[in-house]
């Protein structure tokens, strides 16, 4: 079932070659991500098949079938040769809603997929999945991330249904109640004193001394798992391919995946153009909308500052460069929003579509909004934004009380009478 | 698209037929289901094609397609012909995992179906998915239920993404943080003080009066679509259908809706026999488990205790004497579990699963693995839990400190060296 080798990493620069695991960065500094070339009778289960409107055949690579029948294992022939193991073979698979309630605010025909329904309740579980089910299938026994964010939470939960032992590097000061989600299954947390940010690309080269796998953002395996979002979008528009696609963007390695996943199914013929990818920051930690507005073709790192969107403030993005070649190649667009813009936007997705996201999602929908605001995006544009993350994991500690209404119980009346003051007595068609 | 009368509602126990919505407890007090009559060429798109082995060609009954391609609604011909609305359209098609690892601590062969990963991050969304969409279906504007748990918050997300009113009742003294939460999405709060048991039934009769439809826990529109999960599970294993089905118990609506489904999967000849249902409450509150104990045919309320599973502390269920039936009829059993058991099995879930589930579903596995050193389980029984909720709407303010290791950040050497001590410096095969 796994290959002996894994498939050539590349560089989406350069176009140079290397072996996976020994290399992740070219010669020229650029990430390197797996080449899969795919063939339209090897992916006839998925895209493929949707797009052509045909029948689907082609079962998961796995000896036993997948926890869900529509999780990312169906796209197996795209990714590196590995089989589900643990809350790996439940991954993806995710809702993608139409919302035509907030096509006037975003300024578009929106759609947006659901990230935060995945296992551990964001999108890293896509890359999450490919990567343990790779330490296992290549023999090792550890896996380790430098993260305490969705990432951390995502590597320690699959580590544990998969059996292996999971190091996570989080910053010093990291809040407790953070540190007790990810610790309920047990990980090894080391708090780092110091320069964290460095830590990211140095804990990649660990594995031989270590033997821990390390499995950061833009890990050519995080990116083969993050590819599946876009085959899914595909899949589901077959017939009417959006527009454009929007995410937020901390790293790079999410926006990386989508954009290779396009160029694959471009490649075998199943897109006839890339939708156009577009990519939101955080304005107080924004070194990729920084670059696109001065034009630079390179990202540099920035200085951060404090946004409600945590998750996506990385100040020297490790995938930046690429990412910004992705924009560029599709036709999208960069752009940065203040965290007043990011809370409004969280809080239409609430109330207007039933959907609690963290902040740094939100962004994605305050992003497009101003996009819209320029004229980048039009009225009529199909754009599907990728919502990252679940909000129910970032809960403040208070609130809610003013909205409120107290009610003395005595008689049901009273209850009524309470009802009919809020519906005007006739919420419905039977009254 | 929509019927113009919803099919009847009947009485499990006496079999009396009444119509919907003006009705939803028998003559003799009981509560009603909808009766629906499977034909399998009705059902080939889902539960039939998985036993039969066929392919699958009957689509959703909605105009637009759902969110999901394995969402509740490849079952529509057995729910009560709704088509679906914003989040509903998303619901259901959770993974089922097998867990070979806690086979041992469980006693028997273990599967959990992780329905933590619905929208609202619990098994009441597949209820709230049909009755939302009923709303809307027959014209209505309100929607109510009497919930501060995973009902409640479920209820107002769902009415927000479809564009109706929500009225949610609260007990007094609800947590901040738990509100928060709820309303987020938007709905009109009404903190009850004085009896709130009893407002559970009682609100049921204000649709005429008030023109909200209350959706509380048994109600037909519900038990429908709690119905769903056990069409899919016996999908899942459609070559070997589980020997039992546990499951957390509160009112009693979600073990009626599993025996509903299984009943009506044997009607139509896709099930020889129905899988045994074992139900599990926490010790300090165990209506069901003490008539099952004494050998009552009927539930009667008990004077609640504390206990961490909160969301199944229910001291007079509205349905307990169903689900007492449930498990009568198909030779299973009621058990209770003490809050010691509930945390390790959280616990074991956690770390040997990648799980995060609140304690009330971590009450099904303390209760299967009571069950086993009892003898009533055996060593060879294959088992589903259904894990109903997800453990990230539940997170204590702090703790987890203990765990950390400190690092301080001088050489990535020491990085290394603080790594091996932990993995004994051979944690992976390429060392």
């Amino acid at each position: 079932m796994t290959p002996a080798t894994s498939p050539p990493v590349v560089c989406y620069d350069c176009g140079s070659a290397f072996s996976f695991p020994e290399r992740t960065r070219c010669d020229c500094g650029e990430p390197l991500w797996f080449d899969v070339e795919l063939e339209p009778g090897d992916f006839g289960a998925a895209v493929y098949a949707a797009v052509r409107q045909e029948g689907s055949d082609v079962g998961p690579t796995a000896a036993d079938p997948p926890a869900s029948a529509t999780s990312i294992w169906r796209y197996a022939t795209g990714l590196p040769g590995v089989a589900p193991v643990g809350l790996a073979s439940g991954t993806g698979g995710t809702p993608l809603y139409r919302l035509a309630a907030l096509d006037d605010y975003a300024g578009c025909t929106l759609r947006v997929k659901h990230e935060g329904v995945n296992p551990t309740g964001s999108f890293k579980d896509r890359g999450t999945a490919v990567a343990v089910s790779h330490v296992v299938a290549t023999g090792g026994d550890w896996i380790g991330t430098v993260s305490h964010g969705n990432m951390a939470l995502s590597t320690a939960a699959y580590a544990a249904s998969a059996g292996l032992e999971c190091a996570v590097f989080v910053p010093a000061h990291t809040p407790a109640s953070r540190l007790e989600t990810i610790g309920k299954h047990g990980p090894h947390v080391f708090a780092v004193d110091g320069d964290y940010g460095r830590l990211y690309e140095e804990t990649l080269a660990l594995a031989d001394e270590t033997g821990v796998c390390f499995v950061n953002s833009d890990t050519p395996l995080r990116v083969a798992g993050q590819k599946t979002v876009a085959y899914e979008i595909v899949e589901a528009l077959a017939t009417d391919p959006p527009d454009a696609i929007a995410l937020p963007v901390s790293s790079g390695g999410h926006a990386s995946g989508v954009w290779k996943a396009l160029r694959e199914l471009r490649a075998v013929g199943l897109l006839d153009s890339l939708p156009r990818i577009y990519l939101v920051q955080a304005a107080a930690c924004d070194p990729i909308a920084a670059a696109y507005r001065e034009g630079h073709a390179e990202v540099t790192p920035v200085t951060p500052g404090e946004t409600i969107a945590v998750s996506i403030a990385n100040p020297d993005p490790p995938s930046g460069t690429r990412a910004l070649a992705a924009v560029r190649e599709t036709g999208g667009a960069v752009c940065s929003v203040d965290d007043d813009a990011i809370g409004e936007a969280g809080e239409r997705l609430a109330t207007d579509a039933g959907l609690s996201v963290e902040p740094s999602s939100a962004t994605a929908l305050a992003g497009v909004r101003e996009l819209a605001r320029r004229g980048e995006i039009a009225p009529d544009d199909s754009v599907v934004l990728v919502l990252t993350g679940s909000g129910y994991k970032y809960q403040e500690a208070g609130g809610g009380d003013d909205q409120v209404a107290s009610v003395r119980r005595v008689t049901l009346d009273e209850i009524a009478v309470a009802l009919e003051d809020v519906t005007g007595g006739d919420g419905g068609q039977r009254t």
